[in-house]
């Protein structure tokens, strides 16, 4: 008799399945911050969109791992999530390594998802650079036939970079003027970060004003009201009609 | 009695109309070779398409500007395109001057793109960075309504910026797979350039081989056969559903 | 019996004199929108503050010329400047000229400022780029002793520039929380700008708000609630004991 | 009795031997794909060339270690190489590590090159960036005395990268027009990955065709037919009559 | 009964206090070579300066770890520092590792600098590259109250960046030219490195001539005789009024 | 009877003739400070090189026109130059200009450089980045069959950047270690700049100490005592065995 794989991570929502999105988050609530509009939005529009946490965030000052999962689960129904992993890697040491990679790269084999959302490189905090680099990795592990993985070869169609806490040169804008309700509550459900005392610049009940002071300075630039920012990994093939 | 307004340009086919895409060409045939592809694929899928070179190209070894302009009418034929015209301005002394801004101004007016695509600032040719420069400032001038022109005010959504000359670096790449026997047919529509001796880089029987070289190279970074480059000029606001 | 030379600029309000700071403006109300605050701040602390329109932003589609003069003085009041010019050149034509490089020149000399503050040459509006393009060859004119100016020589001692429409990649962030309510009653005083329609991304009663939320981001990366972004034309010259 | 170190590598064709160029290749066949031509012109002008592969290729779909040795040997003579070898690191975890920084310093000092051609790190396989990070400890540590290393500290003269799969912003090209029948046939020797099956955008029967594009395209800018692209680490110290 | 935890580190000189700047070396004498002449001037200022070296330079040609820690001693005395250190991490694999991050970020918890002071990142040597990176989230867990580390919490106000071997495009400049006395002093303690043969660009008796004049480069472009250049890790909150 | 055209310069040293390298000065003395090793050892080497100057350097504080031509008279047979000439465009107002570019490629029709040597765009002066783009403009007039221009049509192989007055990334460094005591009695050629006053960073007696460290820190860099620096326009198609 045999037994399925043990999967590489933690279902912390809903039911590990082919995704067409999925944000690689380097602790709980980061993808709510730096890209939730824009997953809210896909949500709304019938795609399947994952958040995966590559740490529980256990080295934060508030909280616990336990009610930080309890958050992660509150705020993927909000946000209309069709899965939320945890993939247990150790927070504060995200990194490329070769274990990482491949817990990684397994992860991405189960739930296959088409558009891979990740870290940008440039950010102050080194789990976040961290896991931009982790995922370069483990995306190319992924499609290798003959890499030491279970589950079958996948290859990501697109890679796009969100913005964590520094500032970036953004080469794609997403207009989230019409999702703020949905997404100021997905990101206050991780309420044992963003009530209470001011810790950091991101713990912190501000956290709302200021990331949608963020949204907006990156919407007068498009013209809409707020919007989020990307950055593509490659050079991004374009339907013309759509622009 | 009233009469219309002098017209700041010469229509080489067709009739002016509004837009949906505008392609500024230093000189005839700079389109073709830069954006063909693209502008092929807007104009068989049913979009308003347009030329509108800057100069006559008086100053090229190979042609007249009679013969080059009946070159223009028949690449365009060829294209699909909805309007073609001529700006007159002087071959090799393009450059941001208020003439010249002012009359590429009025013609934005009478075209009313809502997508232009210019010559790319990295380019050898100083035509070509000369258009770009006169283009931002008549994109600006276009929109003003105490602007010393005629017409009513226009404003363009998206600027795009397309590969001249010179290596670049593009963020979007367009896949011209499906158009390339089009393609071909428009550049060799300008038979007094790319038939005969060759006299530069660019005015040379091999004109094709070289350019398709081009496509491939971008195409392979995009997992397509042939690819056309572009930039956008600032922050792209996208679809998500479209990425 | 000689007369004093004629004046290249206008006076708007107080008196020519030497300042510490001037700050360029393409149009009345730019250096409020991109550096008031900062220009608030040293004016409170004593400093001699001064600014320069290079047009009288005739080109508009809100106000007058002669409504936008008393703007700039009501303004200048508030933000306690100590003189406040407009160098009369045209609106929508700003660049590089030898006459307009002149006219910068002599006025660089009559009011002889130690730090410069300029628009960021990377803009969006032509205007910016142009008189930041101009501010480099008036800057030297301005030193040269033989230039065909009236006037002593003189020599800028530090260049900064300040953001305008555009999306820049600051070096230098200026807390500016302290003088909100003085900025935005300055921001205001340019009514026929801000009251009434939206006319475009600047011209609307949102400036605040739009303009606000920008500082807020500078802010949050400085760790302040608001700020203002510059950057320096050339390395810095610092005091160590002053980081 | 003494016995001689043993290799930190295996010999795969002709003897160690000090070399004036040696190219750095991840997978057997990249330094072939990528600079080719480039070490075929040397080696035919005389200069002692070599190629050190970083891993033996097991992960990937097609082909097995020992054919691939094969293949490296056969492409070695094609090539007129003095020496290929392979230091067996684990393929598709090439990375900045100490053991594999010291492997790869040994190896340049039993084999002295003059010239390393590195990958360039702006690439999207991470065993390509990776093989760059590790060959600047290599060096390094080559030219240091008291490194943990057998054989004579070595110091290389000069770093170049060349392209793998991704765009760059070359400053060096070299003509390779002159050599296109060798570099195919060098490029075909490694038969198990380009007949059969497409199974990647390198592992494809396509792989003369995408990659002559590609040399088409930078010669064009360099007005040759075909042209390999390369950056140097460092600025480079040239003869002015060479240029 | 408690005692007090173990130092993560050796002190050379003084004693272990809250410091204003610390300096990280990755060797000894680099802190002297790049920002000598900064730290002298803060310390005749009053300011608590340190150094901390990250290896005991155990690799280096010339010398010994005992030799050079009474360099190092010499050198603090000369300079007029509060204290130097060194935390005996392994010279030729300085790189972010976990256990050196904890090692690093339990250092500054201990002197507790508010401004830190770094390798460039754009560096030759990979020890110099792999301070910077490895600081980097030294800097990050040092303020994290769950780090698996002794001490309480600290947060650096500000980091800044050196010149190693490599050139840079600072932003940042301090004028060293009153100092020149002290600085050469202070590399001449180093006497080891600096005396006899010359074995590498930096292990030379000419290096006071040729960063004496690398500090001429710097101070010509800020009109000062002598200057040594930084950069800041992000943009600089600056009070206007030093400007 | 027909009589030669009018030449768009005067000779101020040699005759006209086919030329090796050019080197264009915004105004006198420019090419020694910035290339004048390079150019020594170009002519020790038997190559004809010559110099223009774009303007007379008419308002420059020292000096007057006509002992500044002396000066270049001087420079010109201490370097070893084929030919040197002057443009007499207007000091102060270099730029992009029909005129001027007119002026500049019928001079290089007449001298017909395989090589030119233009100043970096990235430059503090006005004149210096204008002779760029002027530069710029004139090479493609230059190659124009029809062009209004005298001449024979002349096509530039390759066009370098040399420092100017501010900080570059050089790509290419020459070793001019050889020819010190030449280049410094080339630039003390121009006496009227170079004794007396000093009245700007570049118009000092400290020149030669100044411009000599400068060369020492690109020496360093490239492991020679002294080095000017450089930048190739266009990617450089080199000879991999001059590598």
């Amino acid at each position: 008799m045999t037994h399925p794989p043990l999967l590489p991570f933690q279902t912390v929502y809903g039911a590990p399945q082919p995704l067409d999105w999925l944000c690689l988050a380097p602790h709980p609530d980061d993808a709510e911050i730096g890209a939730g509009g824009t997953l809210i939005r896909l949500a709304q529009a019938g795609r399947a969109v994952g958040i995966l946490e590559l740490s529980r965030g256990e080295r934060g000052t508030q909280g616990t791992p336990q009610i930080r999962v309890q958050e992660c689960a509150r705020a993927a129904v909000l946000m209309g999530l069709s899965w939320r992993g945890n993939l247990g890697l150790k927070d504060g040491e995200l990194a490329d390594t070769p274990a990482g990679a491949h817990a990684l790269a397994a992860a991405l084999r189960a739930v296959r998802p088409r558009v891979l959302v990740v870290p940008h490189h440039r950010d102050r905090h080194p789990d976040h650079f961290g896991t931009y680099h982790l995922a370069r990795r483990a995306v190319h592990l992924a499609q290798l036939r003959r890499a030491d993985l279970d589950g079958e070869p996948h290859r990501i169609s697109r890679t796009l970079l969100y913005q964590g806490n520094a500032d970036i040169q953004p080469g794609l804008l997403v207009d989230v003027g019409g999702v703020q309700a949905q997404w100021e509550a997905a990101v206050r459900a991780h309420a044992s970060q963003f009530t209470g005392e001011a810790v950091s610049e991101t713990v912190t009940p501000e956290i709302i004003e200021r990331r949608r002071a963020r949204q907006s300075y990156w919407g007068t630039l498009a013209r809409v009201r707020y919007a989020e920012a990307f950055e593509a990994e490659d050079a991004l093939l374009v339907d013309p009609l759509a622009l």
